[in-house]
């Protein structure tokens, strides 16, 4: 026997008596306990319900109109019901069990933008624990950086497909050498935008990583070639002969305030024991190497990391873009937000976004 | 022996004389002949006959200098001298002849932003046989869309790493059912951002590929899902029952003008047999199917499309996000640049780019 449901829509809830219980709440997670047998939905769960034929229908408790899931979804308001409906349903095919991240449908709701609590497989909202705070958004819905949070992101297309995306923090450390190994006084000269270091040490390629040297010819001590990046790092530590300030100068003109942020970045990584080298094969700022012995023993980068500013705002297909290449060269995906210098700061947060099949 | 080069920086030549024809022009494909023996080298070949050590120096013809590898690019003005250098170096290195793209050095040099002529493996400027024109760009140097040009675009990155992309025209057509396969009048409703047909005919999605079912219940016909896109493309067809002006509106309010370009494209494609789906996942406009008949048996998706407006300027990190993605998943990056409808045409130029090692 199917089930009839009271739509109350200034509560925007929707009320099932008789055994509803048992058979929606108790037993498959759905809506939260009145008194009695009696439960409340959430429009979501209402329609999933309705969509899979456990409610028969639902009366509209002022107009007295009887709603199938076609006239219920029809007169959802609200531009997100739809791409929230989908990914509940999505989840529910998949066998979790998921409520909206508020009271009283759970305890403890995770904050900020989340939609949905996650319950861990085979538990539900009176378990007493969640697997992952979970936000949807429509693919043109575009997220400031500010808003990102550990937990899960689930983008849906304009064709209805999902896309998830686990966010969590992550600060890269590494045990690559630091700048005690580094040379003194290199002779360099400063050529458009990138600096040549004349024959240096082979270390200073071979152990710390640092340039490419210019091939095509045999060498003992390689004559390298350093983006602007790395020659600001050297020149500051008087690794080279030039002055840092100098070449700070023409990385600004070339690349504009992009190149202090990418600085910073660069500064921290190295600082925490991180070899980062360019990432533009893939489009990103930099692929990152944790543990550097030797660029003869390399191994595989871990990272790309992408450089955005504290305020920016991500457009959901960039997202899909970055995290589906960096998953393709099974590396992961981090981005490093800086502060704005003009209030002093200039901390970086760093993000990874995954690929999450759920 | 080695010998010495002569400097004249107004014409931005280096003579040499002796054997240097028969050493460097007729055996190894460097400069044009003038009388005699002597030949005339662009910069980038006598500096890399230099870095070779196949020049000794090369007199200053003016001031008297003799300048070495290193004196001679650190004099040399212009900030592409560098990339182009590096890029000279690297197809040599490959085992390949190339020249400056301009007379005398080649008989009929290509025309366009290129800056080089690259002849077939085994041959040289003198064999009357181009394999590709060439251009140098570094990795900061916006391409705008109207230089793309049938030929190769070599990027230098920061770290002077080259990366190679092969540029053609490509438009696309395939065998995929057309427009007398659709059903005529299907329910649909307008929700937000998508459309829903309300259980149209089951070959509108199993045929002809269009929307996408609504999951999680026993159907025979399934209620779709369609895109705005989409939903336009039916609805100006009197495949479904909503107003197609009503559908682009809806469309043009959520995505502006890019809405438009992107239904000029969904549009030829279609026309042209070709199914464009969302290509959300990989970051695109479109992922495209050449030859559907029927999505049960759906083969690999070819093309990747990102649609530009015809005025677009590239930033070379973003092409090579684009067709590293693209090759990462076996398909080919291609560009659709739409004409300003201002100007009365909607013509749509379209160019694949695809990695390259020479």
């Amino acid at each position: 026997m199917s089930l009839e449901g009271r739509f109350d829509a200034d509560e925007g809830l929707v009320r099932v008596g008789s055994d509803a219980r048992q058979r929606y709440h108790d037993s498959r997670g759905y809506g939260y306990p009145l008194e009695g047998n009696e439960i409340a939905l959430a429009p979501v769960e209402a329609a999933h319900l309705l969509y899979r034929g456990d409610l028969d229908s639902i009366v509209h408790a002022e107009t007295g109109e009887r709603l199938g899931f076609r006239e219920f979804i029809s007169r959802e308001p609200g531009d997100d019901f739809g791409v929230r409906f989908l990914v509940y349903a999505d989840l529910r095919s998949r066998g979790f069990y998921l409520s909206p991240a508020a009271e009283p449908w759970v305890p403890d709701p995770p904050g900020g933008e989340a939609d949905f609590a996650v319950f861990p497989r085979g538990k539900g909202p009176r378990d007493g624990e969640i697997a992952y705070p979970l936000r949807v958004i429509g693919e043109r819905t575009d997220v400031p950086a500010a808003e990102l949070a550990e937990g899960v992101l689930a983008v849906v297309d304009e064709e209805s497909e999902i896309t998830y995306f686990e966010i969590d923090r992550r600060d890269p450390t590494g045990s690559s050498s630091g700048d005690a190994a580094l040379p003194e006084d290199c002779e360099a000269g400063l050529l458009a935008d990138r600096v040549v270091v004349w024959e240096p040490p082979l270390d200073l390629y071979e152990r710390t990583f640092y340039g490419q040297p210019l091939e095509g010819r045999e060498y003992d001590e390689p004559t390298l070639q350093c983006s602007l990046l790395e020659a600001t790092y050297l020149a500051e530590r008087g690794a080279i002969d030039l002055e840092a300030a100098t070449v700070r100068e023409r990385g600004r003109e070339v690349e504009g305030e992009r190149f202090d942020r990418r600085l910073t970045v660069y500064t921290e990584l190295r600082e925490h024991g991180v070899v980062p080298k360019t990432g533009y094969k893939f489009g990103a700022d930099f692929r990152t190497y944790a543990d550097v012995e030797s660029v003869e023993n390399l191994g595989h980068s871990e990272l790309l990391v992408r450089v955005h500013p504290a305020a920016y705002v991500f457009e959901p297909r960039d997202l899909a873009l970055d995290v589906r290449l960096a998953h393709g060269v099974r590396k992961t995906m981090v981005f490093a937000l800086v502060g704005d210098e003009s209030d002093g700061s200039e901390e970086i947060e760093w993000w990874s976004l995954e690929r999450l099949t759920p």
